[in-house]
């Protein structure tokens, strides 16, 4: 029996839930681990049934023979259907063809659950809607909560390897961006270099959209790459993560093409020192807004508060942004297991942005930062 | 007025709503015209709201500046909120600190909207949660299906332009890797290389992570790009659409390595007569249904039905997949100015699979392939 599958059949009876609709396709896929795409997973004691349609369906077979049968070879033709035998972890392949949500519907009337969840995150009021009328008043639909994300912040040895080995492809791309940006260059440019650098490095996929900022670009946090040519004596933001074996790196870093003048070094100072004060107090048990406030007292102090609006970090693992949410109004404490990123930042509207962004892991006395690389 | 806008008004009228919260990117992004992200839209005749955080709050200001006077300098700081008279499409900015959703429930209480409608596609049940309860039942809550996006359908001049200029450069990246791939390649080392000419060439982004599948791997429709390396005497499938000015593009095209065996050669060939069938009874007026019937029913008289799961196409423009649907059981007519692709494909699993998608332009008395690189 797969232990992740038993941690959410012992929640689901904390919860008095006979079964849980996922619908989160990091959710799934932490479940079925392969990754899964344009599917639904029903979880319950009695089975477990996996629905995608033709698009998806051979991928799925295949991936869960080689999950069950690691000997078997990729392209043997055996049907999952059916597989028989006594591997409880068996999940049950159904093709969809037509609506999906009957089929769910369906399945949880068939399978006899009274009580079933839902991921009110990851559903959609039309599925909602549609799934509730199949369920035909037979059985009772309940929204869930962060159920199975709150498992996924605390990380397995597999999941760092893979972690670790995303942030070293991202290291090493912004290493290879350093030595290659020059003024003239356009943002999106920039963005084709590092797009094709990271797969020729290993990585399946970029984890979101590369960020490229330059001059007063950087002082948009979320800046859409552009056209925008690179100049002389201006910061580049880089913020860029990729996906290596299902799991997301994120790490930001600013080079200076010339010179630096005081003011963008003064404000890159003082990012530098608020991370490094949330840095140091992070460790199993610290309250995750006092490691929020570590740097965002220390930017206040300094007369910055208002230009660093967003979070101090996010979790990372199968999904870009998960839990834990690193803010100032969660009043929960660190676990030894967790990722996130730590990405204190200064924002001067019009002029420019400073952001620095690094990837820790809790331990029991205090953190590891993941993400080695100084470029600092 | 913005024309959009007056279009959306009307329809709200049909409906009888005051007001209608959007929360599908693309459909915000039709109607504000530059691209949004992170972003809700309150659209009402009394007032347009459009709430984002401090993330995207620097960038809604220019991009709502530059709209509405394109003279002013995009590094301009004036701000969007003061800015008043008799503009009517004006849309109000509401930076989000806290809950978005209480946020637009309050400023649909406040401009007094008694029916309410939302995206019952794009609103997740927890945030329907949330907004309702807003409300507090001063105002009827009303799930709406495909409003802004029936009107999306027909494509405007000027984003018929943006669908061209991807195309371009998608035709032009299919017919630089059709000279670069060679056996010993990986799948993703193809990818990369796309990933960097595309941007090279103008392209923003991606459209779809790019599909570069080999071999056996050719028989999963939407396959991942893989480590696997290209084979002689096999066939390559690229998949791939770029981004331009917020407008997709969609091609797929099969390339061989070496020598095509006659089973290929047979399978081909139907593939791309089943396309062409489809292709000549394209026009105003012809109901999908039709469409899609004149390439299914050549694959099955072929034999091979079975092998074709999914539909014949899709509707593209400021989304990858929008409507219409190219399906069987779509009976509504087509419309001159849609633009959607045609893809018919055979899937043989474990072996190999062939989809040739082009994509056209609905007119009064036919159609135009727009992506006319032949590549066959």
């Amino acid at each position: 029996m797969s232990l992740r599958l038993e941690k959410i059949y012992a929640r689901l009876e904390q919860e008095n839930l006979d079964g849980l609709i996922v619908s989160s396709p990091a959710n799934i896929s932490y479940l079925v681990e392969f990754k899964s795409r344009d599917s639904y997973l029903l979880v319950s004691r009695k089975k477990n049934v996996y629905f995608t349609d033709s698009r998806y369906i051979e991928e799925a077979k295949e991936n869960f023979n080689l999950k069950t049968f690691p000997g078997l070879k990729a392209n043997s033709r055996r049907i999952f259907n059916s597989i028989k035998g006594n591997l409880k972890e068996t999940f049950v392949l159904r093709k969809t063809n037509g609506s999906v949500f009957k089929l769910i519907a369906g399945s949880c009337i068939e399978l006899g659950l009274g009580r079933i969840g839902f991921e009110e995150r990851y559903l959609p009021f039309a599925e909602y809607k549609k799934i509730k009328e199949g369920l035909k008043k037979k059985a009772i639909f309940i929204p869930i909560h962060n159920l199975i994300e709150e498992l996924r912040q605390i990380k397995e040895p597999h999941e760092l390897e893979g972690i670790r080995e995303a942030i070293r492809i991202t290291s090493k791309a912004l290493e290879f961006i350093k030595n290659f940006i020059k003024p003239g260059q356009r943002e999106l440019e920039v963005v084709a270099e590092l797009a094709r650098f990271i797969r020729y490095q290993g990585a399946e996929n970029e984890a979101f959209d590369i960020i490229v900022a330059s001059g007063p670009n950087s002082s948009f946090p979320h800046h859409c790459s552009s056209q925008r040519k690179l100049k002389n004596n201006e910061p580049v933001l880089i913020d860029i993560g990729v996906e290596y074996k299902g799991y997301k790196s994120d790490l930001t870093r600013v080079f200076f093409l010339g010179k630096i003048d005081i003011l963008k070094q003064r404000i890159y100072n003082i990012v530098l020192e608020a991370q490094n004060r949330a840095i140091k107090i992070i460790k199993q048990g610290c309250l995750i807004n006092e490691v929020d406030k570590a740097s965002r007292q220390f930017i206040r102090e300094k007369g910055y508060a208002d230009f660093f609006g967003h979070n101090l970090g996010h979790g990372i693992g199968l999904e870009v942004h998960e839990l834990p949410t690193i803010g100032a109004c969660e009043e929960v404490a660190l676990e030894a297991g967790m990722v996130f990123s730590v990405e204190p930042a200064i924002y001067l509207p019009g002029k420019f942005g400073i952001r620095i962004e690094d990837l820790v892991l809790v331990t029991k006395k205090g953190c590891e930062v993941i993400s080695k690389w100084p470029c600092q």
